[in-house]
């Protein structure tokens, strides 16, 4: 598995430019998440530029969090101006089957842009993916994490396959597949439930890691790694602190991540 | 006092589902303090949505601190869904006075929503409630806190019995009432005025406690039971390092607070 | 050189009100900063009411991270209403010359504000100034630093005396001039660059000291003095925990800093 190692690497020696379209709550953590993994982030969302500066990007990240009619727009021609430019993108469904305008707006997502790699908790890629699901707010419901792993990893693979891209779905245990493959990655932490933005920030590397690194599933299981280790870093650095002090360790952690330290604690096996 | 223990608890057994339409200043701070008081953030400001996710909320929360012609009409529209829901709202009345339009946003909020509790500094308040007042800025003004303290607990009284609803004015003694009762509360620390979003977090965190705990004044009183006590420990614990850490430590004191120590903290009395 | 204490502290006395219309990414950090030098921050851009608040504030501060259609228009106005008002404003321009809405957004304010400082990085600087000059996304490129000192100084005094304003050029040597007069100022850390809002925190700081202060060149350098200063104190309190726990240090050294610790730090030379 040492691509986890080498992929980390390629992130900090291209510096892939990630541009976002995401939400404003957790905006700032998702630019320093991405320049802590040795990426730099760039956030446009005028329908007027999002075009222009996607194609000129190495990844594009489309966040639905708190989207709206003026956005929605401007994240469809993103996605496309980035499928032209063969530029990598990355979805993350927040709050996938809350509301009618989350629902209505993945369908034209998934419509008109092709996806690199989606990332969300299992609620969210099960809806996104069309197998049934309910969502409740944005976090990780606890029902999610009571579904036997056999059927996560059944979830994961057959939402690869439907989606035509890598999924990841985030969780006690993460799942990462192609559709053919399927990784189980354990690790991180509980704490990271309790600050917003931490699937948030993950997406943003997984954005970081396909804008320097070929093969989608590598990426997308590297991203989850480094936030893994990074959870566990963070724990043990500021736990006892406290919510706040936990976030801020987190991107610590990220920032003096080096390929060893990270091949050291991941914990990946395929199904 | 018992009850403030007992609050507390609540909103972390009920993990109520805290909907925002805020500013997008503190919006993170918001989300952050939420979690860490032991409720759920949502934010969602579309008018195509904002009804439906306040509809399935336990409390609804509006700001208007950064407000402007597209989220005014999802707050009214939010607000009438939960009003039809029976879902508490709270409003923060940022920045109330200082300008026409937040002025006539405010009069619309009014005249459509119901509120359970509205938050804010003297100044504010007096103008959400048609007594007199002048605002500079969105930060508690010296002269608010050159009033006498019985001329403030009648500004909170009077202003509850206006509005019909609870009422709670922050400054050095904070002050709660529900038109008939009224509290005031000693605690907190003037840090909290030299960081961004102490009130915006708190009145987020009595968005937490009003969905988890039936009586408004009691949910609301514990809201800033919670912030002083927390106020109190960041300032133990970081207030020698400066405003960053003070912020980080705020949230980490939230994050571990317990009901006993909140109960050993309360300064809370009847006038 | 005494300028530098005695602006800090016409900064602390004067407690400017700084009106923002700014990027949703770094805006937390730009209120917590201004808090943390001394000033008052509001954010407010609706068109409605960016005016109003604007010919009320003590300095206006525009920055087009993530500008749009509803929020350029604000600018505009918030511009006109501080220049009528006798209000210094300040330009940030990041991202100038990345896609053409900012190009052409610059080019409206240049026509209809008269500003009394830009600063951004030596491409953003020279891009503004219509000297010939590149830029991908916002953060400082590595082209730019290995421009020979001299040149960058060249730029900054030709921008300065093209723009009829003080001009702020960042970098590992920032450079101030007024179009007559260049100052070089060392100092600050790499650091800075691994965090988001460096640039736009620094803004911020240039429209807290022209708010109390009347010489642009002075005001604008002790800014730069200001953020070096906290940089090297960040470094040294917490460089080597890492990026997150960095950019909470640089809070709290601004927050803490006082006169003698600044000018006893200042490196500052004229060209």
């Amino acid at each position: 598995m040492s691509y986890f190692a080498d992929c980390l690497r390629a992130v900090r020696e291209k510096n892939p430019l990630v541009h976002h379209l995401t939400n404003y709550v957790t905006v700032q953590s998702c630019a320093n998440m991405t320049l802590a993994v040795g990426a730099s982030p760039i956030m446009a969302d005028d329908v007027a530029e999002a075009g222009d500066i996607a194609a000129l990007a190495s990844a594009l990240v489309l966040n639905i969090g708190t989207l709206n009619s003026r956005t929605v727009e401007a994240m469809l021609e993103a996605g496309r101006r980035a499928n032209a430019a063969d530029v990598p993108v990355v979805l993350d469904p927040v709050g996938a089957g809350a509301s009618r305008l989350r629902n209505e707006t993945l369908a034209r997502l998934l419509q008109d842009v092709r996806f690199t790699c989606v990332r969300g908790n299992l609620s969210e890629i099960s809806f996104l993916a069309g197998l049934a699901a309910q969502a409740r707010g944005v976090d990780v419901s606890a029902a999610d994490q009571k579904r036997p792993l056999e059927e996560q990893a059944a979830i994961a693979q057959s939402a690869a396959g439907r989606l035509g891209c890598t999924a990841v779905i985030s969780g006690a245990v993460d799942w990462v597949s192609d559709g053919r493959r399927v990784l189980a990655l354990s690790g991180g932490h509980a704490m990271m439930a309790r600050i917003t933005g931490s699937g948030c920030m993950g997406t943003s590397v997984v954005g970081a890691c396909c804008g320097a690194w070929d093969v989608p599933l590598e990426a997308a299981a590297t991203a989850v790694a480094i936030m893994n280790a990074a959870g566990e870093m963070a724990h043990e650095a500021a736990g006892a602190l406290g919510a706040g002090s936990f976030h801020t360790a987190l991107l610590d952690a990220v920032s003096r991540l080096d390929g060893q330290t990270l091949e050291g604690r991941v914990d990946c096996r395929e199904r």
